[in-house]
């Protein structure tokens, strides 16, 4: 059966070269090396909206390159990821560049950019308009990290206005940044060290209020809005009583925050589900469920942005012994901790099992929060997430049957740990291909470094 | 363009016989016949999921029957209708079968058809899994029409066990007939007879309530529910509430109830916006449009069901004089004004000028509420409302250029005048097909009696 | 300090006989025999807006007579009790003086009466703008009790549309009883006997929609409306939902559902907690207690109707030892178990504790839920629910700090159980005073069978 | 009849000097005076809590100073008003001994100050506990007018914080600064000038999302919170979602938002309307209506911040020629046209004949939205805002029937215009009553200037 063609059908796909260049019943092509999928499910590959490879972050980096991060994406079935590109050079022009050398070279699944916008002035407002020039139709910007990555809400509108006119989807980390900076402050003075500390001083109702605020500035820019990684049960609510009124909001969710709650960063390796947004309740789970399921909210990406938990042990990564300093950084104080969480490989496995196999997710649901909608709202759209005519031929063949214990040793990233150890897992990738060649065929690797693409994207303002 | 594919892409559509076989780009196919729509969009034939054709009421018929009201249909690109079978006979089955006498040799696009539920019992109850063996995947019950049509809210949650146990789709008429009941009484003792009087003794609380009644029993029965014709900004409302509860409740509305109000009931011609339930106001046709876009509302339906505004002057249809008692059988007396508006020809050009060309819906908007959804959600997909290796060749060419006066000249309904007499329009199709066969090119009509077919449909318990 | 003055003051209360003649600040009467106060509360007697007592069910009656019952609210702080008059005789007039008898010689604090109608006729329509001349200004539809109590939707428009025109305030029982209906038949059919099948026989969902379907019913008629025993989370939404469009809809609630949960149900004395509505879900509970801070809900009830847990054994009470069959009717068919829980004396005592207490309630907003306000909406203001000149000297001296472990042997409940079984208490009524007499002092009776006086009350239309 | 009481009652006012000491009913005083007020409402006087007097603004000062403005109030039923001192010297001491000196000698009616929190360092942090001692219980944050009132995010949490802990209540003007300052700039640069561009650069949509910032804010201090002058329907909407999720927040709007449109500032004498936040659209002015009735709203204040309209002509005030710079400085340039309206007489008649007398409030609500509430909220009461025994004997005998043709003439603002001229009125008031003293008797004026009292409130932390 093939997803992703806007329905699920029973159909063959005729691939030649790197694209799809037909879809047909019992087509008969002469020559045409055949694959058998019966009793398997054929997709377009994943499309993983929110990651980082590479990103220095205190005084480390993630532990996930972009050929050790793009590789564990293609075992789990992702075959393009999009990766933000922070504003570290004077120009937006040098912080691509800079991206494209770690990246091109080593990139083992197709990849293209998002850009961070986390400084403003004269010359930076002229060059985004550029960023069409370079394939990068969305950025981000940021209300919390005051006086690293946050701008202040007039700044924001103004690259909403500047980005609606160019059809340039504006994405936001919504969080008060005030409120973090004042509670972090005040914790620390209290002495208070302990991952835990990381959720208090990040508190919900930031996130809830931010939501709202970023709608209301993307309404008065006249511009699109993507909420990237929504972590809150208010910041769904939000978001829809911003649909109500006819906005044009969406939201993006992460698998941690539809599985796991603040109570895991009480645990003595609590510093494992550091990221932010933090993790919250219950509650706050349930809610993102119910909006992955009735359209508040459109995309799963993962924020995939790993560390080691101890970054003193080395672990083996293709035969090389890694270690890279990682959480045990913050063990004295959870404001030095390394925020972020390996995912991009469980991404898509972990959401089969739990959203399809559970029945909350339809199949074809699953491949439109995982693949379509990204595309479609990131301007990759039918070249990805799609099984099209001239589509590219990224495609899944996926087992819906194979049990699997999941863990550290299926998973691919470049990590001491993994979210997901010991569950159990049914339905898994067989095999994955990159536009027409197969780079994955059940645990044996085919990629090679340098082989994925920079994607150029199309402005789209991410209406979908 | 192709519009329907999941998307919007530039390829090529290989039809062999009533089928498309495959979609590419650039195929290079010997003999084939080649129709050019370079600067058209090429999209799957509108489905509309409700209509009435040679249904009786009171003591006349609606003036379409499947042979005119299904050529409107196609002149306005739409190539699949579901009808509503009356529960008019002992039992189910011979209802459909005088259904399908009514509909067979006249048909000229394809059909299929609605059980309606108004009466049950034991025998009932045991005929209604067996409706899918009729090629029936959907029900409708109402909780208005006391003493006529109404079921019992424990009968209505009676049905949608039974059908949700058979993946069988709950379409509900959402009305308070006890309110109605109560005022139409009443008013008919004040003396009151004006047309305007139909609006006021059904109220609009008494839908929104209803809707919410709707859910309840839905949820639970566990079962999926389609609200027909939503007419209330209250009624969007619920259904809303109903999905954030993470319940599948969908919600059809039509043209009619996005582009007039009460206030039309006031005119002379008042009777000519008689339907069930009732035009309102302005601010529900805002709400409605806002559901559209933000997924609240999935389908665009008509409710097709005309009446001569006035009966006792005839008009002429091809090349016969035909007068059929209508509006003015209610002149002295608003509960005796034939329900029911025409539309089914109306609704892609209206919706393309007034939603797409006023950008409030994309093209793909469009099409998914007009065809890919309806498709869907009953058990069509993907053999209609998609352009698919394998989907029927229901075909539309659509000039999304041309420049129209509509009214009653363009519109082929058999009745006497036509809701949007003047409207400017832009976009008209340009070419129909049906399972392959051209059946309107411009102003030409290619289709004849018993051509269109009757589809069965699949259970699909309605979830997109 | 006194409350129940429009706030909490410093000052004295002049009683003349049986009624407050002034509030006056170092009032210096020659003569005035002198109560000391300081460091109490000054109240209002309670007021509980529903309550049963003597009442015939299935086959026993409710343990607690107009004596015992009003004995039981005394010694709880309430001397003001309104209670259902069930139309059991052909004309409300029978029905009224039948109660009339069960209640006017024995009871010991003030009582009012609402009318239930359960039938409706031309007669029974006459007679209800004389209910006023009867001193009831208030009466009860039911949704549910098919075939029992409950109305059509269509009676209780014309119920509400009179009692509009009349000022007289319309109160609902809001579940679905035909959803009751059949899924009760489901559960005997399968067998299916124990307590907790009540609550699943009366799911909560029917409850919200029947709370909406009332206040659509209410819009039309443009009448006051007031929900009775609001038990869910999603009735209160819907409350909200019509208080936000400006309507007149008012909610009760009642102790048992902000305290427990369906659970209990499922205890071996799961029998203790069966009333109707059921017991729902803990954010049920958190939904209502933040409607009684936010405004939400009016009122706090307590349908108090209690049955012996064990009719076998006799308790004493008064020194006669009294067995009443109760709970053990419905040992084998939880449909036979009565419907119902002692609470009318348990009412102010655990929610001072558990509301001012524990910081959730002010001690105004306790009055005002408890006394003032239900004195407003059902016309007894300022006769009684007030400290005011002209009120009734229905007086409360409230000792804030008395610690009690409460349960049955404080309450004077005449049945075998309480449901706060050894729930440690602060706060206690000290003295009670019915029209200037004092009938409470401590642990100590002063009241007597027929002092209670017959409250006639004025028709209000019922909105604060 | 006595509002005001916690209700209304028939009873009689014991007065003795400046106090009420008892309410009963007929009373019997030897050498008492007697008011008769058979027919007439008796009241507690109004209180405004949102007032500017003598307030510098741009290059002018606001016309009314506390003479002239109490004065006005006086006669429009208003005796006591809580003006704001604004942060306007380097300490809190400094700024409130000087608003002191402006007010103290000349005011004639009641009143007491908010505090201003426009600029926060250490000493002010220091100085804000010792309000209290000041009787001041609350302050006043801005998140608009960037580089001039408004608080950062941050500092808004740390006043709140420290606020809470001292139960002074934190007000909050709700509008986003830096949306403003964008689309200021940007007009002026388009050559905007016309006071319609006040409304265009305070959109709406700045004041929804501050409203709920200020609520998370609140909920991360555990403080309460008041939003002034609210003026759209979604910051309605936001106050209720904060509400229903059981937090303190609560809500003021003012006449102006209830009765005028955007649409005024496009008159010829547009900045006759300009105030901040901006008048917005009939669909807000009827939400407000509603919050006003159910609750969501607890308040209703003015903003009195009066101009002339054409400050170059002079009026005469108790037989001065007065003529102060206005609204004409903005003639040219829309961002120097004064902010601020006329309306702390226009309030009670005009709330009265519109709300009372079309049905739209109860008297009772009148009294608790003009009076008991802000007296509650803000630490007045029972002093002010009661009929109490140990109430200030601040009386409006109330004329339920005298129609009046309103405007300039009897509103006592010492400015050129009215916002109510010519509004046919039923009901004023007849005396006015300020601690005992009669200041006003129908048209003539008995108070004199100094005899306002300065009023130390009680911190409260403003639950209500």
């Amino acid at each position: 059966m093939l997803i992703g063609t806007g329905g699920t059908i029973k159909a063959d796909l005729l691939i030649e070269g790197e694209k799809i260049v037909a879809t047909g019943q019992e087509m008969d092509v002469p020559d045409a090396e055949i694959i058998d999928a019966s009793g398997k499910f054929v997709m377009p590959g994943g499309i993983d909206p929110h990651t980082h490879f590479d990103l220095p972050m205190f005084d480390t980096v993630c532990s996930d390159d972009h050929y050790t991060g793009l590789k564990a994406a293609a075992f789990g079935g992702t075959t393009t990821v999009i990766d933000f590109v922070p504003q570290d050079h004077p120009t937006l022009q040098e912080s691509i560049d800079a991206w494209h050398e770690k990246a091109d070279l080593k990139a083992t699944v197709d990849f293209s950019f998002h850009m961070n916008i986390t400084r403003l002035d004269e010359n930076i407002i002229s060059e985004i308009p550029r960023l069409i020039d370079e394939g990068i139709a969305s950025v981000k910007v940021f209300t919390a990290y005051n006086d690293r990555l946050r701008l202040q809400d007039g700044e924001i509108l103004k690259v909403m206005r500047l980005c609606s006119k160019h059809s340039i989807l504006t994405m936001m980390h919504a969080e008060n940044g005030d409120v973090i900076e004042v509670l972090t402050a005040d914790a620390l003075a209290a002495g208070h060290t302990e991952p835990i500390w990381h959720a208090y001083t990040r508190p919900a109702w930031g996130a809830v209020e931010s939501v709202l605020r970023g709608i209301a500035l993307a309404e008065q820019a006249n511009a699109s809005l993507y909420i990237v990684h929504v972590n809150t049960a208010g910041g769904l609510d939000q978001i829809r009583y911003g649909q109500a009124r006819g906005l044009p909001v969406m939201g993006e969710t992460c698998p941690q925050y539809l599985f796991f709650t603040e109570e895991y960063l009480e645990r003595p390796d609590g510093a494992k589900w550091i990221c932010s947004p933090p993790l919250r309740k219950e509650e706050d789970n349930e809610a993102l469920w119910d909006g992955l399921v009735d359209g508040g909210l459109q995309t799963i990406g993962t924020d995939h942005c790993p560390f080691f938990f101890d970054g003193t042990r080395a672990i083996e990564y293709e035969g090389e012994w890694i270690a890279i300093p990682g959480k045990e950084l913050g063990s004295e104080d959870f404001t030095k901790i390394p925020n972020g969480l390996p995912g991009v490989g469980d991404r898509l496995p972990i959401m089969w099992t739990y959203g399809v196999g559970k029945g909350r997710l339809t199949p074809n649901q699953f491949v439109a929060l995982t693949s379509t909608n990204p595309a479609k709202i990131f301007g990759l759209y039918p070249q990805k997430g799609a099984l099209l005519p001239g589509s590219d031929a990224d495609i899944v063949i996926w087992d819906p049957h194979r049990p699997l214990k999941y863990g550290l040793a299926h998973a691919h990233h470049r990590t001491d740990y993994n979210l997901y150890e010991g569950w159990e897992l049914v339905g898994y990738p067989e095999k994955v291909f990159l536009r027409g060649q197969i780079i994955v065929d059940d645990e044996q690797w085919f990629g090679r470094a340098g082989m994925g693409r920079y994607i150029m994207r199309q402005p789209t303002g991410g209406v979908i």
